[in-house]
């Protein structure tokens, strides 16, 4: 189902110094960068590992207004991690799959991810606490 | 610095019964599974994607006693993401060099991790209220 861990989201409150930290402390480099409106959300993607199923990513999320998830969640709990990213062959296929095996979805069908990516967030009430997302990338 | 990421930590109430929904709803596959005193931790590692660089895992962990590390993140906060572990070549030397760029080390030298691995944790404090792991897989 899952062909490797696409990101781990973390959230921060100043995503160009959390971007220069990474940068400098663990010399990763930013792959992308891009605001997310839909999502109130401003993000950058720092790439850790490139293998044959994909990337393994850093995302760095800084809100872009205080009502947005991040911007809550930073309200909430402070900086740190928000969610994990599995990568798939087909987002809209295993939506449905874990539809039906009962998971409770954020998201019923894919919507706009970062780097032309679909994606698909699940509850995590239905995965114990873990914000999970579902990541189908662009083809390359 | 890394070569992958190693795992994301989840810390859970119940090892049996977060292995087994990991297992039925994501079909993943336990590699390992150890407990580890030191850490008052029993574990098991679920691989995601294995590589040339090494794998990518699901770690869980479930406290062996209240006073844990693993034990008090659940008593504050419930089930959810505890860290996050990158891959690295040398942990004795990459922890050398965090600590050389000011970095907080947890352990300053390499300890026992899950699999045969060595690893070493950064503070918090110092990486953005991300628990850090770094981890030197075993020979294979």
């Amino acid at each position: 189902m899952f062909t490797r861990i696409d990101h781990i989201g973390i959230a921060v409150f100043d995503l160009e110094k959390s971007k220069a930290w990474y940068e400098t402390t663990f010399g990763l480099t930013v792959v992308a960068q891009e605001i997310n409106e839909e999502q109130g959300v401003h993000e950058a993607m720092l790439i850790v590992y490139d293998g044959p199923t994909g990337g393994s990513h850093v995302q760095l999320l800084e809100p872009t207004r205080d009502d947005s998830p991040i911007g809550k969640y930073l309200a909430k709990r402070g900086e740190g991690i928000h969610h994990v990213a599995y990568g798939v062959e087909d987002v809209a296929g295993t939506l449905t799959t874990l539809g039906e095996r009962g998971i409770t979805l954020l998201d019923k069908t894919p919507r706009h991810g970062a780097m032309g990516s679909h994606i698909g967030f699940l509850h995590p009430k239905a995965t114990g606490g873990v914000l999970t997302e579902l990541v189908e990338a662009a083809s390359r």
